[in-house]
């Protein structure tokens, strides 16, 4: 059995491209990775590497993780700038057993060291979107944030393994330096390929309280389906946040297990792409239900046309 | 009740001064962040703050992160230089609801304007141990990793409250930009007031890999005590590194519930202070037991003088 997971319909070409590469045995990290470079390379996805949006200096500073179910290695970066790929930076540090998470110019000494392509990751929408909100936000009072879409990857491949991965450009507007749960260990992901893996996405800062990820792996450890995992960390986690901190900011996560079976839950409107042996690969829409459940439901085309026609708007 | 536990021999000037505090009434978040400055400040503690050592290049990069377990807010910093007393910036980033994970120049910049004290945090006597360090480098094949002992305190004030925070200044000889466990929430630190809190201290690559802190938290919910959740967590983690990665690196966690009961566990020689309402300030001595416990003793004279003799030893 082989699968693969990612969050958000942006990851959908990502998909496509992994699970030609799961079908032909390659590694569930390749797939990963794959997955995720394209939705970095890809400039209209506003949340993630090339085209992302920018810092509040117009800075487009990036975090990523990548993690190895099978050991367990671990390697991430945040706050990096102008390198393409931030997930293959990742990825080649859960290969160090020291350093292997990296932050700010550390982190982009070593890409540039190790010789990962460098790339200038404001595209001119970018900028223009960045200029636009900074107007506004000296006309009206809006809060600055907005957009904190993650892409986040659980891949299972053919001989049982399993990885994950995350790679986002954060908030939008954030201050230089901010980092949320994307290159975070069990709250922006987490994997263990004799249960499974988790990843999310949202507002970083809240989803840190939680460990969701972690959470709900060990959930899943304990026998429940994916999708229970899901409904029950997700659910009771943002009730919780509610009661104690009074708010709980925007998140969603998913799960796949060791045999392919998924997962989601989420509090807001959240699409996301799957590919299985047993599944064609598609994109759904997933809405939290009435009774601590996430009701899901496979995409339309009215609802692609309008999101192809968003992402590419004049600005 | 009230209660705080730290980890090191290092952190007992800090638990007397927090512990004074405890008893007028004062905040666990006053008590936490008092005993973790104490250790910041003090010249001759080699892995956090003002005499920490510094990253391969001569520069003192410091982690520190504070969480309140009433509303689950959490500030952090990471890669910060320069500031005095890194608890106290990650605190202050607690009460951000956007932006309160801050690494590398963003976080030693907003620490500036916030109006924080700067500080040379590279004592005479810590570059005398990197330049040592720097020549055995040359001549031997030393592994140039060393010394990752992070001050990380759990407290409950008499309102039950609870707080945790950490502060290290990370691996010495560490790769610019490098990132350990302290400033992770659920890997460094976790602590909820309805149940109980816990830090970690050890190789940070290593703790990222099992959310420990999480993990025992979670624990002492399900109605472990705190030590039966220390030694569940610590242990099963340990092997599981040693049997899926290969190794397991050193590391120590401290946990206090919400009813200043408390739990220590370790995989190496670990020395850890505490008070509580019931319990007069000391220090202790842990080691790994040999049925997946850990032995705690009183710490004893001869082992303090030593310890004296060799923080301030000639370099």
């Amino acid at each position: 059995m082989w699968g693969i997971i990612a969050t958000w319909r942006m990851a959908h070409d990502g998909i496509l491209a992994a699970k030609r590469l799961l079908e032909e045995k390659s590694t569930c990290g390749d797939a990963v990775e794959t997955a995720i470079k394209c939705v970095e390379d890809y400039p209209f996805y506003k949340s993630v590497g090339y085209g992302g949006l920018p810092n509040e200096r117009g800075i487009v500073e990036m975090d990523a993780a990548f993690m190895d179910g099978d050991t367990f290695k671990i390697g991430a970066v945040a706050g990096i700038v102008d390198i393409a790929n931030p997930i293959a930076v990742a990825r080649r540090l859960s290969e160090e057993k020291f350093n292997s998470f990296r932050v700010g110019q550390g982190a982009t000494e070593f890409a540039m060291l190790a010789g990962f392509e460098r790339k200038n990751m404001l595209t001119e929408r970018a900028k223009k979107i960045w200029q636009k909100r900074l107007d506004e936000m000296a006309k009206t009072n809006l809060s600055p944030y907005d957009g904190h879409d993650t892409v986040g990857v659980v891949a299972l491949d053919k001989s049982q393994s399993m990885a994950a991965g995350t790679s986002s450009s954060g908030l939008f507007m954030k201050k230089q330096g901010r980092v949320g749960d994307s290159p975070l260990s069990g709250s922006g992901f987490y994997v263990d390929s004799k249960i499974g893996g988790a990843a999310a996405t949202g507002l970083g800062e809240d989803l840190m309280k939680g460990c969701l990820s972690y959470e709900i792996v060990r959930l899943m450890g304990e026998g429940l389906s994916p999708q229970a995992a899901c409904d029950q960390a997700v659910y009771r986690f943002s009730d919780t946040l509610k009661e104690r901190y009074g708010k709980a900011g925007a998140f969603s996560l998913i799960a796949m297990n060791n045999e392919g079976e998924w997962g989601v839950a989420t509090n807001v409107e959240f699409t996301f792409s799957l590919a299985t042996e047993k599944e064609q690969p598609a994109i759904y829409l997933a809405n939290p239900g009435p009774e601590q459940n996430t009701i899901i439901e496979p995409i339309t085309k009215e609802w692609l046309d309008a999101y192809e026609k968003r992402i590419k708007a004049p600005v």
